[in-house]
């Protein structure tokens, strides 16, 4: 899809969702399911991803952990972010790339000190852009990003959620004589 | 991995981050960068992990999108931690599959009305749970799940995150006589 295609395409979908705004409203939706030991599969519409721990801690290394995919949802929505914009302000981004390094202390899940958060303490995030834009067009692009980008703002303001927990007998074993 | 062995290694585990806490703090880190459109490559160790818009707003749906895989997070997340503190707690657990919704509004990263927030407002969590414990055990591992599941904690609780923003100009085109 060409600069010119995805401006088009971010125009016409805005327009539908200023006009229709019940058309913004969306559930989006993950099922997975925990395989041997730590593995579990997801399944996302038509796309699955596998997750594990690493080995040092219990896991067979299937796939990333669910701490790092946080690491690489953030950096791709940045990225995505950054496009997004660019392409609607007219800003020149010719590449965008992201590193995202999260400090975590594992006695936070080990409940070995309360005190102690589960998730990431720090988060520093790397923005590599390649652009011929000038500064004060890069400052107005960090800032309108940094402002709507969905992942950093669920990792900066609590998203309230609801627990509903079902539960069902282990399936009987089958004698056969 | 048996169950019994799984025991062991957070035993294990659990022993070295109590006696040398300084081996429990590690940095993870994700490498992505945005490749044709919105759709990016992200790197996590050996692990590649391919992320995309859908159709409907710009992508070409190689991927689950950054949102998604928050999901995904979340769910695996609660998985984990379920069969940890299962094992932990001495709680029979057979299986565990979770399964996440979360209601996102558009209009917030369209920044068509900037009182709509970007990320979801709402997550709802439903946990199935394949096991022949007690309902005493199985509320006694709700609370423990609930509070040291790494990625639930970093949805509710603001995770701090510093940015740096690195820029380079585009290459320049090298013409072949």
């Amino acid at each position: 899809m060409s600069q010119h295609e995805l401006s088009d395409a971010l125009t016409r979908t805005a327009s539908v969702f200023r006009t229709e705004p019940q058309k913004a409203r969306v559930t989006l939706r993950s099922d997975s399911a925990l395989q041997t030991g730590f593995h579990s599969q997801a399944r996302i519409r038509s796309h699955q991803v596998d997750i594990d721990e690493p080995k040092g801690i219990g896991g067979t290394d299937l796939g990333a952990s669910p701490v790092e995919l946080v690491l690489a949802a953030l950096g791709s929505c940045q990225e995505i972010t950054y496009r997004a914009f660019a392409t609607a302000l007219g800003i020149p981004l010719e590449g965008v790339a992201v590193s995202v390094e999260g400090d975590i202390d594992f006695r936070g899940f080990f409940a070995i000190d309360e005190n102690v958060r589960p998730g990431f303490g720090a988060l520093r995030v790397t923005v590599n852009l390649t652009t011929s834009a000038s500064q004060a067009q890069i400052d107005a692009l960090v800032v309108a990003v940094n402002r709507h980008c969905p992942v950093l703002d669920m990792l900066s303001k609590p998203v309230p959620a609801r627990f509903e927990t079902l539960t069902s007998p282990p399936s009987p074993i089958h004698w056969r004589p």
